[in-house]
């Protein structure tokens, strides 16, 4: 069991091992300097990180933000979002968080001073990726656009940071990103989810903590939909009432079916499969709301007729907004699901390529795994 | 210049003239009875109807609820859903209204027992087309399930009923509707308008409007896209800032080059063209939205990752709902903009085959096109 | 155990006992007509009914509508609104129910055609009271001011019937408007619950229900005051975190302590107490919400200043509306919380004078009372 | 005519003019260093500043931060918050503005790190008044907790900023501030205004800029009500429909009369009288909203009975949240309203002492007093 030894001080040396990026698919590990954690900034040891798709995509193709603009990206970035670890050490005015304490993060610190960050939706940052140079406008999105958790530290804003109770482990505390990535986008469709009929679409990562959070906020029924048994198996465990193979039948004929002809109130997309909004606007009734939490790599044929006529709202969702996370958090906390069902694997940081590539060939079936620092 | 003769008594003959559906594409003129009010409904004796794109389908297709199912269609029924009238009779318990008084109307009378219209979404009723049979749950929407004014007479439940004031002539109020719609579409994108960037795509009837709509809330700068130079020149009356012709100029180029750089917050889109959906993606900022008015025929090949990456929302709607109809009407009883800059054409009820081929066919460049009944 | 006999028919009789209202505090078994269903309403066979505060103010003093006018109350009106049974006639077009079934009833049923009903706002009817005479616009709250349930039937409108699940007792599913109360009061404060600090004051039904409520959807803490130790501890098997007596510790000290100064999100204000407002304006941080679900009854002093120096928002709420009663039923029939918990008495429908002195008594600490009809 | 100098460098001072709270009720002119901005920030020469009821108390009994805590309030502040001037300086990092710019301001730069900001809402900021010592958050509340512009020069964060456009003279441009204040009120009670019933309690400068921007989006009618003939004229010149004269009629019934019985949706409550918020209550119809932008000195008497029955929600405001001063310019760039109308008194800087003594004594019925300092 993990315990929190505060106020505790940490002897932090000046380099650290930390993977990084090489040429395209490339992951290497090297020596870098232990970075320094500025104003309203601490220094995170990183004790658990876990493999996101994401991190797989950009060790392939580098980070999205390259495309995007304003970062300049080069081959010493080290990836990985999905981590938590303990604060060593607090940046100027920092009292918010203690020396010693266990924390898990978030990815987006916006640079709080755009339009968007002024009204709250910092993961919508205007200065997304700048952080570097004379364009450094102070947003963070670790392991997107500055340096991440494939290595022994991390520098982390702290409006980044998530307070990790003592009875939660390592493993699940790097859960919570991807429970709060759900929990934003009920949260995005109206937040009122108890007693609303709920599909996800989808038995990865998110949509399976997405089962386990709209179960949780009261949906009834959840309705898991997805092509392989054993992840829909699992959703049941999480707490979908009911679901369906696609595979074995049409999901919008077994939505209609299970639902009395009505449809569902709300879709959280997760599968990001290229016909997914066209069924997800079919399952829904008139009024309906639809969540995309995925999205599939090329354009896609869409039925947007059927859109406007329904009179459907249709959100895109770029991460975990609005603390959701700590709203997450504290579902955990309270033990209303256990996030740790779809932790499969756990590796050591020196076997990390490995746990890239069972995540990224779902080896065993992968769904989430983790790396242990120690 | 029209004027409200309240509390008269009106002779209300047992039969009236009234166009009907006939074969497809026919539209014949025939007697009807006068239909009777019921409960909390009012007869409308109508003074002026303009015509719809939608009006247009109907008469080649049917009304769109055949399809979806519910409607006894008929070959007697009468489209006509964007008029104005004077209250000759008021059903049971009706004290909201008064004879004499003149009205105008929106379309929706949702049933007032489904969940959608509990929760205020009556544009959205799960019960839209049902008022036949044994399947009447008091749902009208007249001219798509239920008759509507291209005849003499009509019934209207009271929800749709919007007063005119006297100094507002019968042809400018028909027009209530259509800037409702546009207000409507700028409420789902969170009606803060006031200082925000706003574009509107396509220069129909709803486009034109949504451009004096928006600018009577504050947008700036509105920017108007279209196809045709005589159009954008009336945006321009209508408030447009800046008007784009996409056959000169990309739009997506042209809006970053006016915004510099920026983007806009809101896309009005009422365009219906192929692309649109994609290009209001790009012209909006990160975490902008976009207002889906008109949609393509086909499926459409739309980039959902750029929407779910710029956490970008996308509002269908259906019509005018929420009393948006009333605030709408608010702007023009104040004189905000000259709506009747889009009322190009006039025709008698009996030329009104023609106001629909002119209509139709865009003869003259018409925009909105009216039958007066006197 | 409660079964559901759907479709099976019912005999009804021509007239029924029902207690009616006299003099002031009189209530006295009569012989009434057994009421008839409208279009849209069901016949309910009255199987179980709770007696609320309200009840016993009724009594005493006659219906709050009778002063806010509209209503034609008489000595022959029946009161009781929190009451639950079967479905035993239907009004013309409904569908949507069966005979058989077992609902559960909410109060409000708006008149569908003002502003506020079509908004949404029901409990906010503009026509309150309106059922009688000329000013019959359909407005129905049962035990307010149409017949209510101390009765062996009640007409309802659909709009206000939440079905019964098997499992639940007919007396555990009087509680559901109680339940729907506090449910509607934290959605009114914004919804988004979990992971937020919560203040509860008065351990009354509502305030014990909104414990049970406010847990469920993931509050953390739940702080529960009130000045009575027994019921205390009940909100602490219903889910409050802390109790706080007021009798002796200061609430807002208490609260500043157990939330480490920080003070709470959310307070829902059940106690009615004088000072309740100011304590709870100081026992939320800044920008934080305050829901009034009770109030005193004569004015009292409000230090109007703090409440705006903080940026405070104050929300009255008259009832359950919004449909919030369906989704407390939600996380009854998941059985998140034990209302029963706080049924603590029963009587039969003979002794109902007894079970109101026993509820306006808090005779052997009675919390819910219920009247049970068989 | 003020004119732009973009991009001219400007020689600044190592020292400046400011004045300085002296002893309660003194205002001394003294010689202080020119501060230097940092990060996000800029140096602003002050051109114009508008003495608020809000300066006269803060010399009198400094400023409220003292006694909320945590401000190291001493002699040496200069109040000072509605002001606007000239950008002279960058901090790193900037590029939003440039050197010549004309920019207003508004009060609050939140700390971007507490739940409050993170979630938007930064005028009610966690760490307010926390920019000194070890407790420095970053929070500036210019006037209030940071050095204001009763001095030639000022340090602002960009969030604050508005840029001023070219045709707005100084002393217009310093009622931004006033007039956004207006604006977040409307926008707290929910920002669709068109067509909505209006009442603004209190003509002075919120009040009746209140009413001016309560019109500019369309509000219908617009009804204001105070105690001076000549205060309810000028409201008439900037936009009021109806105004109504407490001294000469009871405002409820004049409200009840105007809007014939139906009462208004919303009051935006300027006036801080002891029976405000009764009065509005009874103003509102069922289901209204209240903002009270003003506040009593003393606790005063509440029918919160009155509140709860119908459904009213009542919105405390902190200043001009969520850029609402944003809109608020687009409005008077577009020149929707005049709101120079309030500017009724202009001094020199040395003459401050004056112009605030106009402005707390109300001399020739001042209301705005500006400053201008050259």
């Amino acid at each position: 069991m993990p315990k929190t030894s505060r106020n505790k001080s940490f002897k932090i040396p000046k380099t650290m091992k930390a993977w990084v990026l090489g040429d395209p698919k490339e992951l290497k590990l090297t020596q870098k300097p232990v970075p320094e954690p500025g104003a309203a900034e601490v220094l995170v040891r990183v004790d658990a990180v876990a493999i996101c798709a994401t991190d797989v995509e950009i060790i392939a193709n580098g980070p999205p933000a390259m495309i995007e603009g304003g970062m300049p990206f080069n081959k010493n970035f080290t990836p990985g979002h999905e981590y938590m670890g303990t604060v060593v050490k607090l940046g100027s005015g920092v009292d918010e968080f203690k020396i010693g304490q266990r924390v898990t993060v978030e990815v987006h610190a916006g640079c709080g001073r755009c339009e968007r960050c002024r009204e709250g939706m910092y993961t919508a940052c205007l200065n997304y990726g700048m952080n570097y140079g004379d364009k450094n406008k102070g947003h963070r999105a670790n392991g997107f656009t500055t340096d991440g958790a494939f290595a022994e530290y991390a520098v982390n804003h702290i409006n980044t940071l998530i307070p990790v109770p003592d009875q939660m482990s390592d493993a699940e505390a790097t859960l919570v990103v991807t429970a709060g990535t759900a929990m934003y986008g009920l949260d995005a469709m109206g937040g009122l989810i108890a007693g609303k009929r709920l599909v996800v679409t989808g038995p990865g990562a998110i949509g399976l903590l997405g089962v386990a959070v709209g179960k949780a906020l009261g949906a009834q029924p959840v309705i898991l939909t997805g092509t392989r048994d054993n992840r829909l198996k699992l959703g049941k465990k999480l707490g979908a009432d009911f679901v369906v193979n696609v595979r074995k039948e049409n999901p919008v004929e077994a939505v209609r079916r299970i639902t009395g002809g009505k449809g569902v109130h709300y879709v959280l997309e997760c599968s990001g499969a290229p016909n997914a909004l066209n069924e997800a606007a079919q399952m829904v009734n008139r009024g309906g709301r639809i969540c995309l939490a995925g999205f599939p790599h090329e354009p896609v044929q869409v039925d947007l007729g059927n859109i406007v006529r329904n009179n459907i709202y249709v959100y895109g969702i770029r991460g975990e907004g609005k603390s959701a996370t700590h709203r997450a958090m504290a579902f955990m906390e309270q033990r209303r699901f256990d996030a740790t069902l779809i932790h499969t694997h756990t590796f050591s940081f020196k076997e990390l390529p490995n746990a890239i590539k069972y995540a990224r060939e779902r080896i065993e079936d992968a769904i989430k795994v983790v790396v242990k620092m120690k």
